[in-house]
């Protein structure tokens, strides 16, 4: 299985990007287009638990946009040509807390899903 | 590609509740069979983001185990043969606020293994 093949990743950026450009301008088209409709899809977000697409759908289309933010470290990996997780950090307007979102993407023949995603704000645990 | 083969869930299944008991019991040899030895191994955790297996390693040595916890929901899903997605809530002991752990399971010749992990504590954001 070959990890982090630079086409494989390359693709995995373009759909990562256009995700976030999407999130930023609400753009819920484009937003359901980079997740898999299916009951099996799983998003964890700051404040709600997400089963199955019909609840995420939901949960968009009710929310009013995501508060904006700017990318710190984005980390993306792929194991072979159909799977990558992507990894990034991230942080609101207005507040210097660390959010931290993670997808699991697949590609299917109908191109590059989201399959489960986490978004939280990270704790002061120290 | 098949979604929740059942022989492939039971694998992961396994390895999913073999890491909850590791984790439980602080036993560092067994969550460290059950991570991705690769600097592309990424855990979020609820106050910390760690890049690598190295950085993952070093928490765990110094954490002196995990807080207690009871799962809620389980919601693992298989594509393919050698990817899985395991989300899953959970409660720490003495406190209701709910928990969530998201894990990208990569099945490798030597096993599955987790190759990015989300740790976070839902936020009331009502």
């Amino acid at each position: 299985m070959k990890i982090d093949a630079p086409d494989v990743i390359e693709e995995v950026k373009a759909a990562f990007y256009e995700y976030e450009r999407a999130l930023m301008e609400d753009d819920l088209n484009a937003m359901a287009n980079l997740f898999r409709h299916a009951p099996e899809t799983v998003r964890y977000g700051v404040g709600e638990c997400l089963y199955g697409y019909a609840e995420i759908a939901a949960f968009r289309k009710g929310r009013g946009g995501s508060p904006q933010r700017e990318l710190g470290k984005v980390a993306i990996s792929t194991y072979g040509d159909r799977v990558a997780t992507a990894n990034a950090e991230f942080f609101r307007e207005n507040t210097n807390v660390r959010g931290r979102q993670s997808q699991t993407w697949v590609k299917f023949d109908e191109g590059w899903k989201v399959v489960s995603a986490h978004v939280s704000l990270e704790k002061d645990v120290s």
